[in-house]
This record gives C-alpha cells, sequence and structure tokens, in this order.
C-alpha cells in the first residue's frame, strides 16, 4: 500500500524553539509531498526507493498536519452529551452521570465509544487516552474505526475492597490488545479521592513491576485537594507521589489545583500534564496554571474529557480554549502562543503515550490529519499555524490517515456506519430516557 | 414566495424567564411547522390562508433556529485574519493592522465583507453589526450576500479635525440603504480614546436629531481606563454619559474594564452591551462582567469583533466561550447558562439593534438557519439548546433563510460565488504581502 500526498503545505518540525515556552518544539507551514508506505511515513519529498502508490492526493488547497492527540476523554460518555448542563458538580456527578452510567450496557458503551471517534476523526483526532469502565467493548469499536487508541480501566476503590480483583481484570482485559498495532494500555487508578492509598500504591507498584504506565486524574477540584489537605496532610499531587504513583511513566489529566512544590514534583519525575480547558470550565473547577506549568518544562497535552462535561470531542474547540483562556487571565496577549497550542495538541500527547506519531518525519507512523484551506475560515492563508488555533472549528477536515490507512476521504468516513452508529443512539436515547 | 419547513424542531421562545438571569426570556424546544411569505414568517402550525408554497423544506433530523445576530464586528477584517497573533496591543495595533489597514482598498474591502458574511453564513449567523471604514462597498457587499446589516461608519478625532466633514460623509453614506430592508444605519464614534469630548458631543447632538443610534466601543483595554481616568477623572462610562452618548439608544462594544457606578449607568440607560469574548481574551484585556451585567439586568448580546483580533467569524464559537468562561472565572458551573446564552445570541440582538428578528414568532422577519441533529456533534439529541453552546461548532447549519431568502441550502451558498472569493482573497495576499 502507497499512498502519495503531492504538493501540500505541511506543518512539519522545524529547528530551534521560537517564541514558545523554553521546552516547546518549533513547527512550521512549508510545501512537500509526503509518501506513506504500510502504517508509516517513507518518505518526504524524497520518493523511497521501489515506492509505488496506490493512492495519489492532490495537495491543493491542502494543509497536512499530524493528527491530533486527544489525551484524555472517556469515549462511552458521548451519550450522555448534553443531558447534565449548568448543574452543579455534586448535582451532575450524583443526580445525572451515575444514575445514567449504573445504567449503560457493554452495548451502548460499544455504540457510544464509536459515535465519539466519528466526532474525533471528523475533526482530526487520529488517536486517543480513554479511561474507561467497557474495555471490551471499547477495543471492539477501535479495531472497527481504525482509530488509535491508549485504553486503561478506570480503577477504584480499596485494596481490600475487591480492588485487587478489578486490578487483575485490568491486567487480563490488555489481551485485547494483540495483534492490533493501534492498541496500547495503560493502568487507570481514577483519582487520589476515589483510591485509597494501599490501593494507590498497589497499582502502582503492579504498574512498575509489569513496564506499565499511569493514567490518573489528579487536582480537579477545589474540594479534591481541601479534603486531601484535610484528611492526609498533602496535595493531591503529594499524595500520588508518596503512593509511587510517579516512579512510572504517567499522564495527569487535569492538574488545576496546583499549590506549594505541585509544579516542580511534576516536573521533576516527568509526569505529563493533560489541560481539559472546556471540562475545567464547564464544570466549575477554573483554570490550569497551564503558563506556569510550561515554563516549569513540563510536558502539556490537551484533552476533551468525556462528552458529559464538555460537551464535545472536538480538540479543535480546545486548542482554541487553550490560545485564548490563559491570555485573558493573565491579561498578556502573548501568554500560551500557537507554537505551544498546536504542540501541546500533537507531539506532547504522543510523547506522554509513547506513541511514534504526533509529527510529520520519515519512520513515523502515517497518522494524518488534512484540512481544506479553500474555505472561509482559513482564508486568506496568512498563518496556517494560527489559523489552526485561532480560525478552525475542524470541520475543515476533508481526509484522515491512521497507521497509514485512509478512514475518511472528502469527509466521507470508510469504516463507520454513521447512519447506524446514530440510530443505536436514538435508541439508546429512547431506552434510557434521556 | 411560500416557503414551509415541515415537522423540525425549532427553538420557540417559551413563557417564564426559566433559570437564567432575571431579564432573560426563556426558549425551548419542539416540533413544529413553520410557514414563511415574504420576508416573514406568517404561521406556526396553523397554514396561513391562501398560503401557496413554493420550496417545502423537510424538517426530519433538523433544529429550526433564529438566525445568529453578530452584534460586533468588522467584516473588512477579515483579510488580516492569522496576520497578527500573540503579540502585545500596541504590536498588533500599530506594527500589523494600523499598517496594513492604511493600504487597504474599497475594492479590498469589498471582498473581505464577502469573506466574513460566507463565514458567518456558514455558521448561522444572519445579521450582523459592523463598525466600517468602506460603507459603500460594504453596502454593495450585503445587498449581493442577502444578510441584514446594521452599519456604521467608524469615526474619530476631534470637531475641529474635519471630524465634522466625516460626520456629514457618514451621514449621506446611510443614502445606500435606500430601498434596502436589510440594512440598516447607526452613527459609531470609534471610542471615548478615539475621540475628543467636543466630537463625542457633537456625534451624539446629531444622533438626537436624527433619530439615530449610537455603535461604540466602550471600556476595552485597562489602559483605556487608566488614561481616562488621568485625562478626565472618570471612567470610558462615565466620560459617555457626560458626553450625551446616552441620550439615545446605544450598543457599546466590549464594556470589559468596569468600575464603580458604570453597571447601573449602563442599566439605568439601557445600553445594550456587546460581549466579543475570544478577541477580549486575545488582544489580553481579559472577561467582561458578564453575570452581574445580567443581573443588573443590561441586554447584553453577543459579538465575534473583527477577524485580526478572533480570529474567526463562526457565532457558535463565541457561544461557547461565553457558556464556558464565567463558570470558569466564578468557579460556578450554574454561571451564564445556555438559555442565556441562545438569547444573548438571538433576541438580545435584535433588541439592541432595534430589528424585527431574532426570535421564531408569526410576525418576526424569516431569518432562520438549520441545522443538521444527524451528526456526532449534535448526538444523542438530548437536550438541543444546551448543544448549540456546548457541541456545535457551526458546521452543522444545513441552510439559511435572510428576509425570507433562502441564502444557503445543502451547505451550498445560493448568493456569493465562494470561489472568486478565495480567488480575490489570494491575490490580496500576495499584494499586500501578508
Amino acid at each position: 500500500m502507497g499512498i502519495v500526498i503531492r504538493d501540500a503545505l505541511a506543518v512539519l518540525p522545524c529547528s530551534g524553539t521560537g517564541e514558545g515556552a523554553p521546552s516547546t518544539p518549533s513547527a512550521q507551514v512549508s510545501r512537500h509531498t509526503i509518501y506513506i508506505e504500510d502504517d508509516r511515513i517513507s518518505g518526504i519529498d524524497a520518493r523511497p526507493e521501489h515506492f509505488s502508490e496506490d493512492t495519489v492526493i492532490d495537495g491543493k488547497d491542502r494543509l497536512v498536519i499530524p493528527g491530533l492527540i486527544n489525551a484524555h476523554t472517556h469515549t462511552y460518555m458521548s451519550m450522555m452529551r448534553n443531558c447534565a448542563d449548568d448543574l452543579s458538580f455534586m448535582d451532575w456527578l450524583f443526580k445525572r452521570v451515575d444514575p445514567i452510567e449504573g445504567r449503560l450496557t457493554g452495548e451502548d458503551a460499544y455504540w457510544a465509544s464509536l459515535l465519539s471517534q466519528i466526532e474525533m476523526i471528523r475533526s482530526g483526532t487520529t488517536t486517543f487516552n480513554d479511561m474507561q469502565m467497557h474495555i471490551h467493548q471499547t477495543t471492539r469499536a477501535v479495531r472497527e474505526s481504525g482509530m488509535r487508541a491508549v485504553i486503561c480501566r478506570g480503577l477504584v476503590g480499596d485494596s481490600y475492597d475487591r480492588g485487587d480483583v478489578r486490578l487483575n481484570e485490568a491486567l487480563e482485559e490488555m489481551e485485547d490488545g494483540k495483534d492490533c498495532g493501534r492498541l496500547t494500555f495503560l493502568l487507570g487508578p481514577h483519582a487520589p479521592y476515589t483510591c485509597g492509598p494501599d490501593y494507590l500504591r498497589m497499582v502502582a507498584d503492579v504498574a512498575k513491576e509489569k513496564g506499565l504506565g499511569i493514567h490518573i486524574h489528579l487536582s480537579e477540584s477545589v474540594s479534591e485537594l481541601e479534603n486531601m489537605r484535610r484528611d492526609h496532610g498533602c496535595t493531591p499531587i503529594g499524595y500520588a507521589m508518596k503512593a509511587g504513583v510517579f516512579d512510572v511513566p504517567v499522564i495527569a489529566a487535569h492538574c488545576v489545583q496546583l499549590e506549594g512544590d505541585d509544579i516542580s514534583i511534576l516536573a521533576e519525575n516527568g509526569v505529563s500534564v493533560v489541560t481539559n480547558p472546556a471540562s475545567n470550565m464547564k464544570l466549575g473547577n477554573g483554570f490550569a496554571p497551564v503558563p506556569e506549568l510550561l515554563q516549569a518544562g513540563v510536558n502539556v497535552c490537551i484533552g476533551t474529557d468525556g462528552a458529559a462535561s464538555n460537551n464535545a470531542q472536538n480538540l479543535f474547540r480546545e486548542m482554541g480554549h487553550l490560545a485564548l483562556i490563559h491570555k485573558g487571565t493573565h491579561r498578556t496577549p502573548q501568554c500560551v502562543g500557537a507554537q505551544e497550542v498546536f504542540h501541546a495538541a500533537t507531539g506532547a500527547g504522543a510523547d506522554a503515550l509513547h506513541l511514534d506519531t504526533g509529527s510529520i518525519e520519515v519512520g513515523k507512523k502515517a497518522d494524518l490529519a488534512i484540512l481544506r484551506t479553500d474555505c472561509a475560515s482559513m482564508m486568506p492563508t496568512n498563518n496556517l499555524l494560527a489559523a489552526l488555533c485561532y480560525s478552525a472549528d475542524g470541520s475543515e477536515t476533508d481526509t484522515v490517515i491512521i497507521d497509514g490507512r485512509i478512514v475518511m476521504h472528502g469527509r466521507e468516513l470508510k469504516t463507520i456506519d454513521e447512519e447506524r452508529v446514530y440510530a443505536e443512539m436514538r435508541r439508546m436515547q429512547e431506552r434510557l430516557g434521556l
């Protein structure tokens, strides 16, 4: 299988770190021809030896970007989209989300995950990091959709309360990834406030022993911080460190309420932070200190969080939020610029998830989104890197290639039967009385 | 000409003020058939006598909303999109925007206004309020596009510095609206910091004499507030009041930096405020006190501002920002909910601009956007009013009707030659070296 994208503008890495924070690599837009063989980018401009094209994509009026990486979501929650809004966090969780979640079947989770994946593919996302309840159904959906996914089972409880059973189940469920190069797994202790200290340590120990990374929620809300200080005399970051969580590679969602040494602990331990701007605003949690994290050299990526607290799975919206909100809170228009936002949505996510993707370079996995530039939101094409953050809404995405396979072309999905997914959503909505 | 939209979900006003601020009317989603004759909605569910349909639009999987109202923009600025980002306000204005603006011809402004209008129509906006430099070229573009527009010439200077000449020219330019029911005019003194006190009073006096409203920028930046305090011992709001600006109907953009009695002055004088969340964040000006303005009963509408400081003309992005940022700054998930955001983007704009549109009611102007609901971002259709604020990106807009005329159907524009506009943009970009 050979795909060539001929003579297109593309966002490629460039030398230097540009105007962004010290740790942010730079990217620039220039015109290239890109060759894809099997699951990899095999050439840029220089045609690889023995390359034979099955598919040629004309690059006229197109911008090729690395597929976006949604570094924190819960794909099964899209069926709860817009059924729990403008509510206090407690009402949101206990009156709406929890009761619905309790009635979801595995089959529901399968269709809802496909719904999230449709929305992600249509807005240029090629990889997602999913904290889940229904692993078998999610991996089934990923195998079909063609997306790249990093999956963990959300683990809650105590070591004595069948927590070890759930941990063992989670380890067994990783067998689902066998023979699928697009699936990898993490361990997912949900959060310090839902995992007892012994349990968190047990999960961290098993992660270390098995060579697994950890995906966890940290310091999302003020009440989480206050309760942790009251009950354990430390911040959630300190609590996780003491439990040994940071002894393995960690991707930590939120990190909104940071105090004292928290930022330096995250930096020193190489923890990757996923900021979820819409979700943090929507639930009234505020704004993560992203400029300060970047300044400290922390690897910051972006996530949508689940659709029940966003309510979209469109990473272009999050890129827009990330580029704007910190300028607003810091009253500084240079704060968190396009270079930093682009890196957060691409390379930073790949680094955090230890994936060989996130940039357009020879040898990398062929995960690409091809956007139209002949549309009102991208015209005139003055600075297309800025356009990705400040102008695009995601619907500019025309073609998506994941692992060297075209999963959408001309906005037509090649892997998922959209009509069927929507029909299942209507049935589920009726059954659950949403 | 009769158009019928058959059996569609539609957002209609309902009794009560719902959960929103005291002054916010409620809307709800229910299923209706809508009849349009000439430029008006002539029936809802009840077929008007002697109605004859030329066009039937099937409402299956569609949501009909009042066309959105972009209450503050500068349409000619879209050609400066993404050429002045991540810069300090002074560098943005004096190093980038001003030099380019000085080289723009009227013909450039015409094409750039059409570009903005393409983006607005494609994202469900039917009316815009434009502060302009090139009136003839803008009214020409509006006549062609079919949009509804309120236009003012931006007036700057002093009464003795040919300010009166420009004011007279602005009055003459209003002749452009003759015989076009979609065009109305305001007087546009740019801002207190660009209009001397005598000149501001002169414009206010002429507005009163001619029965015209005023469109003005007020209290956008901290430096504007500080300079005004230093030079005149009052806030920009106080300054405008003393100059007599509030003696006529006023639509005031920004109102970010409010102090002391500012909010009650705005409320008592019936001033409508346009919040421009993206622009205010992007230029580092912060967040307007929208919850406090709503609480005081001020009519708050939404604008995109010009594309040089946003960088989009898509009101769905602004609805999303408005629904999220105040929850973030106030750490309260109930702050500025979907009802308030929807009203700000529709009825509030119509009230501010004294237009007979902004809601789906018999007798109102037929300005409607019809969105697809059979797409990933709107599925499942749990609460479509929330979906408009939290999930939609604007690309769900399928059909747009303005003044009873279909200007887009199946995402195909009926009034503007998009390819031609993009070709002109490429030429302009090259000529201006952007």
